[in-house]
């Protein structure tokens, strides 16, 4: 299994502006084949800070994600809404356990 | 290295209610030995659901910080609050790499 863990950075006053685009790529990505976890979440100390939680089952679906259609509707939003400070870190596991 | 994630839930009209006990346990997590990473966030699509992102150097910190008295003291207002559905889980890995 593959897990992505990570943050990147919304500009506070465009948050209401990302996120249609935002709730669009996660809808998206949550339905593709071999997604067991995708999602996005704000810090609560923090409000521009967005942390990236994802499961994968293999290296073969999560490039399929990268190519995807709605991965470049939402890179492309990017600039625009000055989303950046993107820093994401991939770990192969096993299933872990419950804590 | 151990990474930790997982989610709870917050009744959202207790929310407001839970940031000061949230913020003050996760402000002493952070100040912990061996603490390389600790963060709650609200889920972008549901916001009564909270996203843990932890990690630590080793078994025996994450040891030290399951029994420090500010967990004591945030597990202490969980019933008052209804905060619950909590699903932890916890993996070993290296230092990944980056994506």
């Amino acid at each position: 299994m593959l897990i992505i863990t990570g943050t990147f950075r919304v500009p506070v006053d465009a948050i209401e502006r990302a996120r249609p685009a935002m709730t669009a790529m996660l809808q998206a990505s949550r339905a593709e084949e071999g997604c067991l976890l995708f999602a996005y979440s704000q810090d609560v100390l923090d409000p521009g800070l967005f942390y990236v939680n994802e499961r994968w089952t293999d290296a073969d679906v999560l490039r399929a994600h990268s190519q995807a259609t709605h991965m470049a509707a939402w890179r492309g939003v990017w600039a625009e809404l000055g989303i950046g400070e993107r820093n994401l870190r991939i770990y192969e596991t096993d299933e872990g356990r419950a804590l």
